[in-house]
């Protein structure tokens, strides 16, 4: 990056199912919260351009959601556009807002995500979801996302010592944190026996082990670091950024107990921080299903291949451990609006590097978050800072 | 733009009806001819981003038609996304791609659109184009995209001293054109009589006055403009970027006898490049309905506001006229693959500007591009430029 950047201001809606509520209504109150984050200074007239993930509204707005929102919220004109990877759609809106500012071509670029996926039945649910699989290959051979994600499971609990309890113990702390979480779509606790014993999905995954559908929006703006003085004394630098691409179709990839686009994300966000996985603090990854977080410590490096599973198990990604991820509860507690999460990761970041994670709150000075799109045919990973 | 940028190699499919393809197929038809336009120093590997405009194919693959197109062409790993904008996603591709390069975030970008609506039938179709309205206001409303530009047609009937009969020259140079362009979906040409008698759309538009549904694919190379030289002697540069955003619905407009997220646009791209529209010498524009390419006329700058139909009527927009617009045959004629519009506009002008036109060469060293997405909720518009 040519200057670097920072986050200035961060906010979302409440993740949930609001059926009174349009796309347009839950964007205005990430962004009301993502202003009243801003200490001083802010101009909306300032904003020079906007980005918006999201994964088309289940069918209700498939075109310009994107100036649908900014306009919405009163930033006209500029340039906006929505910006679509299946689930890491909201990554990718946030690669463009801190590559542009971070190359001198924008000054204040807004990154955001948004999605309303609540109004949809089961059915057009799993096809909404399922068209952002391989169509040829995958969806039209009956293929599901639970079905994808079971594959990687089932492959990676024949190749390790990892049993189902260890994916069980994912969704237990990550809902621990989501009860921690106000803007969380579950705010409950549940134990090993409720999440262990639920009903089968696709096995080895069962309810517990997958996220839920939800409405929510999330926001979060980008300045050049040094002026983000003018905004707080307290800003977030973003000094690693990385994404990647891959075959969307499992058969296509190089390995199915690893997700390579995210492994390759991560080596970029790494490199440009000049940072590696032991100087990560606290992290939000992409546990769409519980094995994706498994494979998220490996991918990311806080584990090696085969034995992410051990740090779920002793403990060390809890919120008292020495590496906490998900504290906001992820996207199985907290939710998982599909183009708003990972702008969502970016505000639990922002809180938590600031210190007003509230009771949720963690001690950190470096954080990273973990996007993926799809069963891994995009990925995006981010590395946030705070001090000197 | 911090440093200059140039377009070195560019190609699209055929625009048409094709069944038997998918958006893969298509994609890389466009793809392998861009590559045989490039003269010389290719290297896939050398590609470091790409931005794929596309609206959701008709709902066959909403999600990842990014990684989706360029797995399948060899583009590995590398960040890419997909953009949308409506009909204006293909234009929002080659912004980024354009900014990435000349801000020296990247060095080779691949900028692309690709569509499939030829599968849709009528009322799946209108849907699909119906959800890049303002879903509340104007698509459960019962507005369709013929029914948005017959009220701004109507209007500017009623405040000009236009007729219908100028609408339908534009349909008849627009087909003219298209019928000496081998990659276009209609390749015949149709005279007055006819155009004017079509049966009625959308009063008073008519089916001689709206594009076609298309599918289709089409992709620029972009790279700093000091490396051009290692890929060809002739390469495109691209001096002038704009780009905008307004409310989608017409009800909430400044005025709708003009389109003023392309004004805006347009003013960018020519500050940008430091010329004004009298330099331009050719145009491609968006004419989805003929009353769109008359007002680009005026946004563009071409005419005064009301007096663009004059250019028809006086054949300056002619293929053999003072400013020739739409030498590709437009939207009506070539084909409106949505996604892939806006940049299967760089591809005529990169044959028209290297004199690769064939039977459709004009004289011209300065071109334009103007794409529209929805109905004027987002719009871009480019300046580029041959020789010295």
């Amino acid at each position: 990056m040519s200057r670097p950047v920072a986050i200035v201001g961060a906010g979302q809606s409440d993740y949930g199912d609001f059926p009174a509520l349009t796309i347009k209504d839950l964007f205005a109150e990430a962004y009301d919260e993502l202003v009243a984050s801003i200490d001083r200074g802010y101009d909306p007239g300032d904003v020079d351009a906007a980005y918006v993930g999201n994964l088309g509204t289940g069918g209700a707005q498939l075109g310009l959601a994107s100036a649908l929102c900014t306009d919405y919220v009163g930033l006209d004109g500029i340039p906006v556009e929505r910006v679509e990877n299946a689930c890491a759609s909201g990554g990718y809106a946030l690669v463009n807002a801190v590559e542009a500012v971070s190359s001198g071509e924008r000054d204040v670029a807004l990154a955001a995500g948004v999605e309303k996926m609540r109004d949809l039945s089961g059915d057009r649910s799993k096809y909404w979801l399922g068209v952002s699989g391989d169509t040829e290959y995958e969806r039209l051979a009956g293929m599901t996302f639970a079905g994808v994600y079971a594959i990687m499971a089932q492959r990676y609990l024949a190749e390790t010592d990892a049993a189902h309890d260890h994916l069980s113990m994912v969704a237990v702390k990550n809902h621990a944190n989501g009860a921690a979480n106000p803007h969380a779509q579950f705010q409950r606790e549940i134990d090993l026996e409720t999440a262990t014993g639920a009903p089968a999905v696709a096995d080895p995954l069962n309810l517990y082990d997958a996220c839920p559908t939800t409405d929510g929006a999330a926001c979060a703006l980008v300045v050049p670091a040094e002026e983000a003085a003018a905004y707080t004394d307290d800003p977030v630098h973003v000094t690693g950024c990385g994404a990647a691409s891959d075959a969307l179709a499992l058969h296509d990839r190089e390995t199915i107990t690893s997700v390579p686009a995210a492994r390759l994300a991560a080596e970029r966000a790494y490199e440009r921080a000049g940072i590696g996985p032991d100087d990560v603090d606290v992290a939000e990854v992409h546990d769409c299903f519980t094995i994706a977080e498994v494979l998220a410590y490996e991918d990311l490096g806080f584990a090696e291949r085969g034995r992410g599973w051990e740090l779920i198990a002793e403990g060390v990604t809890a919120r008292d451990g020495a590496r906490p991820v998900n504290t906001s509860g992820g996207l199985k507690s907290k939710g998982h609006p599909l183009g708003a999460t990972g702008i969502g990761q970016v505000v639990e970041l922002f809180e938590q590097l600031r210190g007003t994670a509230g009771e949720r709150q963690v001690e950190a000075t470096t954080g990273l978050s973990h996007n993926v799109g799809g069963s891994g045919g995009a990925a995006t990973v981010f590395v946030y800072e705070v001090g000197s």
